[in-house]
């Protein structure tokens, strides 16, 4: 689906910017869409002042990073018709920047008449703005599609890592039996901490294998050691006792299957893995499967990938999952402490920088492409 | 109450046969011993042939490990009395060794009259046979200590390490308003796997360092990657789908609360930690209750430690449970994907050598000690 998207527009290359392509997200977001060959004519990758100067290479070309303007930065008068004056011209623009510049950059780009998907929690629950995971609602960019054929910008949410992992695994079965209740436990990488969280890891297993004690190692980012070690996720925590991370995939879950009553209890934790989650969910199903149907519905799933061999013990790893597109779902399993057929649990791996991040905006991206008008 | 116990029989130093003395359960079980000044007259250290001869110190004092006699892995006529004979005079028995090998050794070591301690699964799920976690159903040792009373040994079984972390967190809440259904997800570290997959994981953060790609780890143990990586726990996979590990929780939960109703929903999965296990544990109570009532159970329920400081983001890691006795518990809070006041949720940590393995088996000895007919 996205993939004909991509062949459908590629009669003109287009402009597209990615805004913070120093990080980790916008990093790997020049990477897939040199993959999925998007049809890019000018790249325009921006990033903090630092980094303006030094040149990207995309597939072949080189390109120099611009300084994000200054109005990125400021809410005084006038700063919203500056911004948009730096995003003329451009067609797509694909932002992983801190929620806090989001806020200012996104409209602005969608006032210069871009599709904008941003990757940050600024708009995901903003009731104007679609959150879509594109095998799952991409029916919910009707009214993108609509502004774009009319020659307006648009602005699409990209959802929390840990909910489009869990929504391409979890919604085949949904679409079947309708889940009433999910328990989700994950296993968050590093990664979606950024690059300078995935260094720190990685300088703790350097210094633990010099002898250094874990007193002695790096711990500036997390605040604790990391290497050898898992903890609850370092987002803020709510008076109810649920952290962001936690508080995201109940709210982004219930607003992408648009469905209210849909429990989600979620207990979000940090294992020291570089690049991709995993996560164990356990669902309880309105009507009673049995475990082939449930197996048939995740093998036809666009971008899940079923490995579930217990006779040599592969089952999703987040090794395995990194670096990948697809989402790997195993250990599908009935659970025998619900009602006969209404409970199933399964363990995915997917990698957070990829589907959970910068392929799910560059695939809405792909969606959109068909509706710009020229 | 254990501690009591040991006070109370502090009348002449014990014959304690550790059993499996150069395992890392084995080591453990001499350092608990230790810590607890557990009434230790004479120690006999017991391995395989090839530990045979070396010496440990056991405060202060060097004793030499046995050879296991031969009759411990033939099954001759006779192989039991003569195993028997190898434990006369043995007080207490505490066996960390495979289940083939429990199951020659316990019965013979409790022929010859000692409290048996074993930490296989061989004697979990025999009816004859206590399983028993002190702080939850010390009760069960009834039989035992009645056994001892007549002259004669006994044989009691120690739970697997993820059943008792879960239930010395769990049990004080299911007092106050019955467990009906726990889902789980486990987090758990290379030690219960021995010492030889602690090795492999250190082994790989060294290679890491050097640069080494990982195909030039060592992987003999677990067969992949460990290191920055988790996988679905190695134990042997039912046609149910369910691995042995998580039938354990299951099954040992039901025997250790004497209630078959109790549903059980578990994923066991290995993360690259050294010693200590953690859980992210999901309930469903069968009468309301308030967060208050819970943290109070909490506070007040013996070998737990409340660690839940949403302020400071401190919460049960296993870096903070290594070495200790207690669970850490914490991440309390109310699920609101359940009817109002049935769901809760806790994440704990506990140090999988001790609580989970040796600490348990000596706090069996412990409560038993003082029906030791003298």
């Amino acid at each position: 689906m996205p993939r004909e998207a991509t062949l459908a527009t590629e009669r003109r290359p287009l402009t597209v910017a990615v805004i913070g392509a120093t990080g980790v997200v916008g990093q790997e977001t020049l990477s897939v869409l040199s993959d999925r060959s998007f049809p890019v004519g000018t790249l325009r990758p921006m990033a903090s002042g630092r980094s303006a100067g030094q040149r990207v290479v995309h597939r072949g070309k080189e390109w120099t990073i611009e300084a994000l303007p200054d109005a990125a930065s400021k809410n005084d008068e006038g700063s919203g018709a500056k911004l948009a004056a730096a995003f003329a011209g451009c067609d797509v623009v694909l932002l992983a920047v801190s929620k806090e510049l989001a806020l200012r950059v996104a409209p602005a780009a969608a006032a210069a008449g871009a599709i904008v998907v941003d990757n940050s929690s600024a708009f995901r629950m903003d009731p104007a703005t679609p959150l879509v995971i594109p095998e799952v609602n991409e029916d919910a960019l009707a009214p993108c599609r609509a502004a774009l054929a009319r020659g307006e910008g648009c602005i699409v949410a990209n959802p929390n890592c840990s909910t489009i992992l869990a929504l391409v695994a979890v919604t085949p079965i949904h679409r079947l039996a309708r889940v009433k209740r999910m328990v989700v436990a994950t296993y968050q990488a590093a990664s979606g901490a950024g690059l300078e969280a995935m260094r720190e890891l990685e300088s703790q297993a350097r210094s633990f294998a010099k002898g250094d004690g874990h007193e002695a190692w790096d711990t500036r980012y997390f605040g604790r050691p990391y290497l050898f070690n898992v903890f609850s996720h370092d987002s803020a925590m709510g008076a109810d006792g649920m952290n962001e991370e936690e508080r995201k995939l109940v709210l982004e879950t219930r607003r992408i299957w648009r469905d209210d009553t849909v429990g989600v209890s979620a207990t979000c934790v940090r294992v020291p893995v570089l690049r991709a989650h995993s996560e164990a969910i356990n669902l309880t199903l309105e009507r009673a499967v049995t475990l082939e149907e449930v197996r048939a519905a995740l093998v036809a799933a666009p971008g899940v990938c079923v490995l579930d061999d217990p006779a040599k013990n592969q089952f999703p790893e987040p090794r395995l999952a990194s670096g990948r597109d697809e989402t790997l779902v195993g250990r599908l399993r009935m659970d025998a402490s619900q009602p006969e057929g209404h409970g199933v649990s399964l363990f995915l791996a997917g990698d957070q920088l990829r589907k959970g991040a910068a392929l799910n905006a560059v695939q809405i991206a792909e969606c959109l492409l068909p509706s710009i008008r020229r």
